[in-house]
């Protein structure tokens, strides 16, 4: 039940873009769909057109989500429809994550309503989500990606909906298969409003790994 | 900058109903989007329809996510668009949650492609996301409903995309304004894959609150 890396379709950099373009169409219908206050016929006959350009993409469809078809290295930015980062993924906010020479794994993000908990705040479980990614990310970086083995947040204050967040991380230590990292998002004004420590794993099987 | 309760838009069963059909078809249009392999030219046709959809919904727009009209007392269920278990967000899977007379938290899902993060696998991240907003409503099951103070996940095996999921969640404590909860998402044969402890602590603000 495991897919293996090769089974994956690869998509070159042109095709990449253009798929990153209808992701970012249907990221804009979604928050549109959220947020309408047209009326119940317009939202059913739109609703009905969906359906439609559902199923024109769904003429030709694939059994995996697509990866990058040059990836540099092993990296889990191949996943070209990660929930997090991916461009070619609606659900993504995506946040684009940047790499340092010295393993810092960066990236500005901003949420909008469709990502909210509390009114005008993001929704914790998304915040986790996001800082799970980007140590991941970190843990990637040193050469030993790995699953998620556990991962301890603290929130500090309400991290703010529609304004520049930023997320850092970096990893502390590899030991064999583990990897410890840690990391944090942070609003505009510098300070922190949720901190992360992670363990990651790689699994024995993966050691020529697909991330 | 925090929108309180009264400012948000209210919808009767009737007008969810109708925009949680709608989200439901933008829901499918993601995971179509994913997986589509149309060529370049068809997929950038879908994009231009797209945004021509975004710009119907968009002709009336509300300023805030919608809350349910007839909300049962203080609790999360009211945000619809919430982004796990809201029917009118298209990025929330959604999930259903019941909670029984003895406060379990309890709702039973499925995760497609546009949730995965290992190859077949669940999204580490994901399920953080999931157990969050799950041991938040056992947290507010309680009558103390608060804002995630910490989340701590400890992953035992991965999470198989494509397949029934439960994730059941309940309060152990309540501390004044704090309340601790406990849950797990199990795979079809019963296993646990993830455990999950949280505090959730009541913003004193919110005392009569919005959730």
């Amino acid at each position: 039940m495991n897919a293996m890396p090769d089974e994956r379709p690869r998509l070159d950099a042109e095709e990449a873009a253009t798929l990153a373009g209808l992701a970012a169409r249907v990221r804009e219908l979604t928050e549109a769909a959220v947020l309408t206050g047209v009326d119940a016929a317009e939202a059913a006959a739109v609703a009905d057109e969906v359906a439609a350009l559902t199923a024109r993409l769904g003429a030709e469809r694939r059994e995996f989500p697509p990866f990058a078809a040059s990836p540099d290295g092993v990296r889990m930015d191949r996943q070209l429809a990660n929930p997090v980062t991916g461009p070619l993924n609606p659900l993504a906010p995506p946040i684009e994550l940047e790499v340092t020479s010295d393993g810092i794994v960066r990236g500005e993000f901003t949420l909008g309503p469709v990502y909210e908990g509390p009114p005008s705040y993001v929704h914790g479980g998304v915040s986790a989500m996001v800082l799970d990614q980007v140590l991941g990310m970190a843990a990637a970086a040193t050469g030993t990606p790995g699953m998620t083995a556990t991962l301890e947040l603290r929130y500090r204050r309400p991290t703010p909906l529609g304004v520049p967040l930023l997320a850092e991380a970096k990893a502390s230590r590899v030991e064999g298969r583990k990897v410890f990292a840690s990391g944090t998002i942070a609003a505009p004004d510098g300070r922190v409003t949720v901190e992360a420590t992670a363990l990651f794993v790689m699994p024995q099987r993966f050691v020529t790994s697909q991330y």
